[in-house]
């Protein structure tokens, strides 16, 4: 039984989230429904992260235990042409394999890194081309505040601040590896990079840091809000719509 | 009367193009009905350029002559407040003032050189998050000889080949100033730069250089088909998704 790993762009701004829900579209129900009408096997696919609704992905990866040893162009070809009309794409199929521990390779246990982006449209209009997939803020901020403010995160810490009330992590500890923010023209980029992120920790960081770039938080308050380990003092949790997992590695 | 300068971007792929038409949704409709919203003005407004169905923009201008004197960032707030449901942005707004010749500055009849872009997704994979915004072409394109083939069309031609049977420009002699293609990651980018352009005259030149980048065609080719002053020696039309008017010169 072939596992096949897909990797996934998705715009999140038409779904219930990635994991399937009955009676609501999702991404997961979507490829699932692509892969039934491919090879008629009804199966539960594996994800590296379970995004929000809202949330879109340019290099989600998931993983598919096929009954029939297709050659994997073919398997990528077949879900595209079943999803053409779902803003879900398979941007590359590879057979699993063995992870780097020599074990079965598998999308959500193997990985090691997470690495999603936010993007923040920071400039007076609002996006036309570019609606539901960026954060408006209309006042400019401040990115090298942000990017100082931001390596307050870096590394081992009790992330408590910054994870939704309904995080079901066992612990609140995590390392953050990567915490970058930079401007691209009329874009602010906010990257980050974990072994593993808590729920919505990516959105409560980037909207606590967007207060530093607004002027109304000093790094010390970022400091402090971490210092806290209480969801009460962390800033505005950023919308989904600016939130881009990007990639997983394994 | 003042006449306000408006530079905007929108999502073409809602609209039935630029140009007001009765009881269809158009840009210019959305920008009219949110003047007449704004300050009770009906009033017609005047392009750079009216692009086709589907066509994007990112810094079409228009200008609007209002009675009153309103500060101009007055006017680009309430207009992008009154078009926030629409996939319509007023980027920036400025008084007209005088043109290069030191006539009043006309939208239309001022501008120097429109500047269109091309977008083309170059990869196996369809688009999901770029749907309607990029034209899909799967097979890779070779990027170098479809920038040489480009400069076939540079310079003052007959462009008869690469316009409309519906173009209604009296002649079909235009010169075209810049035609670049690059490669940008999964991206190929088409460039153009001219006084003024033909109907369909990028999309037609796009179409049969994107001919040359998949080698059914050679640059030789090209030239034959410039040289035949007819229509039918065109290569397909590319599709109106993948087209941004990007910018007017004054």
């Amino acid at each position: 039984m072939p596992r096949y790993r897909l990797t996934l762009e998705y715009d999140g701004s038409v779904f219930n989230g990635y994991q399937a829900q009955d009676n609501l579209p999702t991404v997961q129900g979507v490829v699932e429904a692509a892969i039934l009408a491919f090879c008629g096997q009804a199966i539960r696919l594996q994800a590296a992260g379970r995004t929000d609704t809202g949330v879109h992905a340019t290099g989600q990866v998931v993983h598919a235990d096929l009954d029939r040893d297709w050659p994997a162009r073919t398997v990528m070809n077949a879900l595209n042409a079943h999803m053409i009309a779902a803003p879900v794409s398979v941007l590359a199929c590879e057979i699993g394999g063995l992870d780097d521990r020599g074990e079965e390779w598998h999308a959500r246990f193997s990985a090691r890194e997470r690495r999603y982006l936010y993007r923040i449209l920071n400039r007076p209009a609002p996006p036309a081309l570019d609606k539901g997939r960026v954060w408006h803020v209309k006042k400019p901020l401040d990115v090298d505040a942000m990017q100082a403010a931001a390596q307050v995160f870096v590394g081992h810490h009790d992330f408590t601040t910054f994870r939704d009330v309904n995080c079901q992590s066992k612990s609140p500890e995590k390392t953050l590896d990567v915490a970058r923010v930079t401007r691209t023209g009329e874009e602010v980029h906010l990257t980050f990079a974990a072994r593993s992120f808590l729920h919505r920790q990516v959105r409560s960081m980037t909207g606590t840091l967007a207060e530093v770039g607004a002027g109304r938080w000093t790094l010390e308050d970022v400091r402090a809000a971490l210092d806290a380990r209480d969801r009460a003092a962390c800033g505005p949790v950023a919308p989904s719509c600016g939130l881009y997992l990007t990639g997983v590695g394994y």
